[in-house]
């Protein structure tokens, strides 16, 4: 029998890419689409591009019967999805792509999202959706947290080298390249294509993005101590695309072999032959990973840079791998297809 | 058993295209490759967006084994094309993607490409690739020759209306606008990214870009009389996507009926509802066609426009649409996936 | 002594522009900037390309005190800009870049515009701003009324030709490809990067662009009796540049003679050697306009293709040159800047 | 009386620039243009957007009566510049903009560019063409050797926090970020448009890209002490631009205070308001440099970051700024321009 899928939020980025994942899955059925300012419009009408997918209309999130759910995905924006998820029925599983489930402790949701969180007790409850380091916690869970696109292309660069202590803990600096799309579909001057296009900029300068919270979260369990990281985001004039480029203080040759390890049975990550470099080129639209290592000539330091798509292996394509893992279904299922080149 | 499978030309955009198709296939094996310049190189050095599939290396042609294949695509540029297939066995079955058999006639090649073709007797015997038009005969043919994008867009667009004489057969004007990489990957100053992007501009202007030699010949056999259209292609700073905006003498609800029953059974091909217009965003890396039409403000003229990727529906997805109908497989198989947005 | 200006709408990108090229005149002082949502910054908060230049900061209208100024550019949207104009002081000549004062007549106003005009008695005092054409009547009026973008372009491929009988007036048919910035700074889903970028598509097909309202009344009264052309614009991701490609039945070489012609005298129109084909990319950022011309293969069908930056020459630049003949300055003065390129 | 100046490699878009700058310049006359591979053709054939310029054909070098030229600019490749500068007659200075007399060490020359030196005793007495800090050796130079474009950028975030002793010295790492116009007009794969648009990535990873040469010749002197920086470029889909972001020890609101200090009378140099960070776009076309400076969540660790467009301040504009300081001009003469947005 079919799983079957409700998409909420499917008027945006997110949800189309998960309508567009979904609908090659042999095993998933959508059965419910909702988006609250499209509601009662056609998936053709809203995105012309899946106008050849046999969708269901958009609904408002109050006309979905969750009894017919087995899996619920919800892109729906941060603090709206806590309140959602809070009221869903017990027998749906849920794979939620906002912010709202990240962060295990309330305090720090409360330090980097400035409101305190609506739904504190599920917080708790929630998995954090990397699924190539939770996939145990994610195969049971009832709530799994998707991370964030610059988080996870972060990430898949350090986290087995702080594992394997192969670099120095006090001075990691991830200099972020991201793509448009990160910033979704909603109407902000700076996100305009006469403001945007033929240039690029810094921004959330010295610390203060709020995918750190998840990097403090995630570095500091996995290396056993606090680890504070500097992290700085670009934003350039292409759709999709995260580009981290990781500067550390280790040996090349060590870090290479310890991602070369830590990665060699992992379908969606690559990690290339030492000293080539990747490029967001080769991964767009799909659910893979590069990551290339070199040494730099300053002794002793080393350079981690990480690509991937942040609407498919930053988001979308990430939400369809956990729901594989939860629903007992081949962690790949839908999400082979190669990236779009040129 | 699956279908033994090569692929010459392997190194340039629509060999890429076609590994990125046909590595979906489940019944289609690539056993070869071939790509001069690349000779020798693994495909993930050449395309590093497919190095996640199992390809065989690129050899020179000459190392290929045609007694191990069962069907050939042959992705080679105009004048080499006719000179390789004149030489593959007679037991090898070709898809060839070049201009070098899209013409019937010799005299109209020679008019055409500026010399005489060096394997006349080959271009008798091929089939014109428009699958929706000609899959009888391409499912019994041993050589079927790939369409231009550009001249498919058009055909797309105009050939029910030919047929059934909705339109006017002496005042028909296509303003073409195409992406890059329907130029491929050669060399040319003026394909640098900086001569490009940012600005667009006419070429061809006047009626001698060759693709006309193809429309000539397929519309005058559709009207069953001599037809010469206007055709002045455009090119734009985006690396897919071809847009025919056809400007006709013909009642434009008349049009629209005649396309829509036309195409009402084909899966590729979508006529939007009476007025609305698509958009190449919307067929991105896809297989897909969409056809809009309207009337215009003068009396008795009408507004037709169809879109398509070039690399996909222009070339190397409709290749492999051909080769599914000469090899017995479902039409669409492969070929399925969603467009590519944003 | 210099004249005294005033900028209406400084906030949007005709304001940018104005601001830009204004501040490179040696007999223009800026002596008071506008805009409503943005009042109370300084220019470099707005637009900090512009922190460089010693411009005033942005009041709302109401806190400029008119008897300070010579001249005013309105850069505001339609609908306002009618009603701001009618209040302004006798003494202060108008530059309009709005759509409300291009049209003669009130009913084709409303007919085009949707609403009755509010200051109609003025409506019929303006001078039509297209430079080139009306330089007599410019150099003494109170108001000029900037030109659609679009049909300056229109205008400058056709209004000679229609002058000279050179060309049918029955088959006119403008295929138009213009960049984004036309449509301004307004926050627009289909303006977003990730919607526009990578693709194209055509709009306001069959004939209900406004700027049809400008062609009818100029073409009409250049030819002596009712034109009525065809007209279809198409949205590109790029930022500046419009590109008419008129369809037009007359004699390639008469057309390419009556253009060469007619604007032999005018610095700002090149007509390119016969056959030559104007892009985007060689006005881009200035206020030229360059123009081709070519036989079809199709006898007595002619192309005529004419680029301009529709920043510059079609709306802030054309303002500039329209104060330079109305403030007895050279017209040239402030606009020679070459385009921008690569 | 004018100053005859001559342009060599008017082909590329360095020289293109130098067209386009020079001709705003009043007391600057461009009396020879040459180019090896567009030799006996026009400008306007070369670079369509000068056309409306007086500017004399494109001959062979040897075709160049230098006794007619006070200064020439030289926009040769690498390698040719050297041979071609060492024999120019003594009578006219140069400035190169090339890298050959960058680097005031043959043996540093032979290490980064790989053979030795043709003109080593030329090489010496050149002067190093960053404007603002060699005014005085400029001012009386015969060959003035133009900066590389990320050198630049990177050199106007640092040398004054090196001079003042204001960060460590042994931890300063720059990841640069940079536009394709910088690789020049060359017909290399990984410069077409399909190759490049849409994606981005790192390359000369690890402290191997040659502008290291002339960072650790001028930090170094800077300092007084032997500087080695990390730097890391990135390839980005867009024409102009470089934008350095540099990761410093230091305190930020003292950076900011010997920056903003330092460049106080500079009119090219704008320090931002603290925290404010810069964009491409806002110096794009012009000779502008923004600078902005902040503090990292990290104690005692800044990040500065500094934009200049790589044609005009990172390399024509440098130069006409270097040719007026040497021929007594005033030093902004022609370098006013504002910039182009969008």
């Amino acid at each position: 029998m079919n799983h079957r899928i409700a998409i909420l939020g499917a008027s945006g980025y997110t949800g189309a890419e998960l309508i567009r994942l979904v609908a090659t899955h042999p095993r998933f059925s959508i059965v419910a689409l909702s988006g609250e300012r499209k509601a009662g419009m056609s998936i053709s009408s809203v995105f012309p591009h899946l106008r050849h997918l046999p969708a269901p209309p958009i609904y408002r999130i109050d006309e979905v019967d969750f009894s017919e759910v087995d899996l619920c995905f919800c892109a729906l924006p941060h603090k709206t999805s806590q309140q959602i998820v809070a009221h869903l029925p017990k027998s749906v599983r849920v794979v939620d792509l906002s912010a709202d489930f990240r962060l295990r402790n309330a305090d720090e949701y409360q330090k980097w999202y400035g409101v305190p969180h609506s739904a504190a007790a599920l917080q708790e409850t929630a998995v954090y959706g990397l699924t190539e380091f939770y996939r145990d916690q994610i195969s049971t869970a009832s709530l799994v947290a998707g991370t964030g696109c610059n988080s996870a292309a972060a990430q898949f660069a350090l986290r087995p080298l702080l594992a394997a202590k192969a670099i120095n803990f006090n001075e990691i600096i991830i200099d972020l390249k991201c793509g448009v799309s990160g910033a979704g579909r909603a109407l902000q001057e700076h996100l305009l294509h006469s403001e945007l296009s033929e240039g690029y900029f810094p921004y959330a300068v010295g610390g203060t993005h709020r995918h750190l919270g998840e990097l403090d979260q995630e570095f500091s369990q996995v290396a056993g101590e606090p680890i504070t990281v500097q992290f700085t985001p670009h934003l350039l004039p292409v759709n999709r695309g995260v580009l981290a480029t990781a500067y550390v203080r280790g040996d090349a040759r060590t870090i290479h072999e310890v991602l070369s390890t830590a990665y060699a049975e992992e379908p969606f990550l690559s990690v290339l032959p030492f000293g080539e470099m990747p490029s967001t080129h080769h991964v767009r639209g799909s659910n893979f990973v590069h990551i290339g290592v070199a040494g730099d000539r300053v002794s002793g330091r080393s350079i981690v840079v990480a690509v991937l798509d942040n609407l498919v292996k930053g988001s979308s394509g990430q939400a369809l791998q956990n729901a594989n893992v939860m629903l007992g279904e081949s962690e790949t299922e839908g999400l082979l297809a190669a990236p779009l080149f040129p």
